[in-house]
């Protein structure tokens, strides 16, 4: 049954279980005593950090574990913007960042500071001169992920690190995706990273702070971790931790060739074996192992569902998925379809026939859950056309507007206009992504009495 | 080689290991994501929650997994303030708590709040009409250990949480050393607890909140563990530490009763085997794993290095073993001698032979520390007696003062004094200490150009 979902989070590498196994033994006290097993479980501890650093690429003192990568995030982007509050309380980030990374500047605005965020292209990469830009002389912090964790695509954070470093910017790097695969490059200031993203156990995460760089850690703190993480530290993951990421760095210029190859493969054959779909994200500068494609006319937990019964496990950016019901931020700003959206994300060891069977089930689920929901069928014959037709999708969901749009289309002349009412958040974005795919014209939103009112003109 | 440091971290309890390698391979996924992995990953999570809601005593939504108990307190604290902002920012907390509640109020005054430690008696346990009269309009949150983490005493919580309730203030209980031996009693209105305390793994916390307690979580959060407790969920850890509290649970009645009795042969033979000696905390009401006593004379980081080398690993709350040469506030607060500090802390299991191998080697290591340090041997005899001394013991660390003062004090006749004069912090402590088990008097203390000078009275 294959697990195509490891950017969500990695199977444990066997390393991984080998180190926590023994050092479940030898690292269970507490390293700050004196006697014998405290002083062997600080032994562990240093030689996690050091091996930790060298992956990282940087000095063991200047590395410490946190409880989670989304605790590092918090804390590199609270503890320096706290280290350079005398320069102000502005923080700059991609328009595409996690949402560990968003919730922070959240919490900032709340406290009465602001952020600026960088809008990304159409494959979800930020611009380093418009990123350069959004830099103000009270910018405390910048924050750039390394590669995006639901299109895959890398950023450019060495052009953007230098162009912080001349403005005087320290530079935050979310590097949660990328690290298992190298170092991030380039001059960066802060670096967080989460170890069950590689294969190592879940509740470690790593915080990087380059020498002189102003922080502050916030909230209270303990003697722990150079004061930058408090509560004990959970000595037998760290080892896994350490341990498994050099594991996979060993095997990853060998392991990123072939994922690549096999992303490769997924990226043609979906556009041919599927119709209506778009493969999102950057098809070069991008992890070797996740690729992304929203299909038209699907709800995505519905496809989701199905691809599990089928026995693939995928994820989604798709609102349908989420509790929230707000479409993914990172496939709206980039300007990509949001419905029907499936992320695949191979762990390591995937094989060639894994994601054969993947390709050779994919086209029937996607019709299957299309002629469930009345998708149009493109051979669709049409009515006597009419100058402008209106559709009432009001208090229905992802994907119903845009079905309804375009089964109806066809029934309005060439420059006929076609109405959609909609009170469903995911049709603002769906409807102007749809007229982008299939060359019609977007005219734009009016408010009605219920949702609004989205105007379609027919070209073709 | 007996480790006596359990109250530090607890050897991982097997029922922990076996829960913990099962879930490694069941509990890795995404409990948020709607595949197999995940679906049986939020499975696990769910089960963990009920068995350590029961524990606790509370119900499922009441309890989230923390990342580490330390973490735990934190949140509680800032959470609890948070949601009673409009009351005020006045916080009351016990003078004995762990420095992880002590650090929280720490942070609130650095914030523009405020707190109150209620003063504990010699034993270390408060009193709760005491505890009451600090508890003021303003105060927001009162903090309570259920047992001290230095010295086993036992702290009235049920009938505190009764007088916090009528005043209504939320009562957080820090149960990170007792929980492992039953449910907090009363009606406490938060709990944080620790899972390494019980022998569970690191990397675990117990933060419960009751319905109708005012809670606003702090900082940046996400939709994990209802929003207050971000960052990816460690399961197989949780798993891990759910089913060891459990299992301790089961062992808890007859294990306390056994570890009672061989703390009970410590507090006793220590007093005898060993000459100048101090037991402290309450005998009777107290962890049944736990005794602490002092040594006169003694620098507890030589002393623990000492018994290490004959094989016991134990802990200490002396000023000399601490990086920040700050004597235990914990010792300090209670008004007991913080030299040569010795916490033994029985992990279950503990045997007799352990217990007897402990008390035949104590009396040596002691009288070589001393002997080491030139500490007075009671049958020294004095040379003729000037009215008073001065004892220079600048630039000396404790217990080099202690010691001098009590070779010299034969020195002078009765009514006669000797004044030490002392730039060691913790010599402000452990003078009167030494004072009151002699039963000399302490007069003062007087600034002096370096350190102050510290006037003792003979008095017999």
């Amino acid at each position: 049954m294959p697990y195509f979902d490891a950017a969500s989070s990695a199977p444990l590498h066997p390393v991984a279980r080998q180190a926590l196994l023994a050092s479940l033994d030898e690292g269970w006290a507490d390293p700050a005593r004196l006697h014998r097993e405290g002083r062997r479980a600080a032994l562990l501890l240093d030689a996690a950090r050091e091996a930790a650093a060298e992956a990282v690429g940087c000095r063991p003192d200047e590395l410490v574990f946190t409880s989670s990568g989304t605790r590092a995030v918090h804390s590199a982007v609270a503890g320096a913007l706290a280290g350079r509050r005398r320069v102000g309380r502005h923080l700059v980030l991609s328009a595409v960042e996690h949402s560990s990374v968003i919730h922070c500047a959240g919490a900032l605005a709340a406290e009465g500071g602001s952020f600026s965020e960088v809008p990304v292209d159409r494959t979800g990469a930020v611009d380093p001169a418009a990123y350069g830009r959004a830099l103000r002389p009270d910018t405390a912090l910048a924050c750039l992920q390394s590669a995006n964790h639901e299109v895959g695509t890398e950023q450019p954070v060495a052009e953007t690190a230098e162009i912080c470093a001349a403005a005087g910017v320290p530079l935050m790097v979310d590097a949660a995706q990328s690290l298992g695969w190298g170092p991030v490059p380039g001059r960066w200031s802060l670096l967080a990273a989460s170890a069950h993203k590689w294969g190592g156990p879940a509740g470690v995460g790593l915080l990087a702070v380059r020498k002189g760089v102003r922080f502050a850690p916030r909230g209270p703190v303990d003697e722990r971790e150079s004061g930058r993480a408090p509560g004990f530290e959970n000595i037998p993951a760290i080892v896994a931790a350490a341990a498994s990421l050099r594991a996979v760095r060993a095997e990853a210029a060998a392991e990123a060739v072939r994922l690549r190859a096999l992303v490769d493969r997924i990226r043609a054959a979906v556009g041919s074996l599927v119709p209506d779909v778009e493969v999102v994200g950057d098809p070069v500068r991008r992890l070797p192992h996740l690729v992304t494609f929203s299909c038209l006319y699907v709800d995505g937990e519905t496809l989701l569902h199905e691809l599990d019964r089928a026995g693939f496990s995928v994820s989604s950016g798709s609102s349908c998925t989420s509790s929230t019901l707000t479409p993914s931020h990172v496939l709206k700003a980039m300007g990509v379809l949001t419905e029907g959206n499936v992320r695949v994300s191979l762990p390591a060891g995937t094989t060639d026939e894994e994601v054969d069977g993947f390709l050779g089930a994919l086209p029937g689920v996607v019709s299957d859950v299309r002629e469930k929901l009345g998708a149009p069928v493109p051979a669709a014959a049409a009515p006597a056309p009419r100058t402008s037709l209106v559709v009432d999708a009001l208090g229905r969901r992802c994907p119903i507007p845009v079905i309804e749009l375009a089964k109806v289309i066809g029934g309005v002349p060439v420059g006929g206009t076609v109405t959609v009412l909609s009170d469903d958040e995911a049709a603002r974005l769906d409807i102007p992504a749809w007229c982008a795919m299939r060359e019609q014209e977007y005219v734009g939103e009016e408010p009605a009495d219920r949702g609004s009112a989205y105007v379609v003109r027919r070209l073709r």
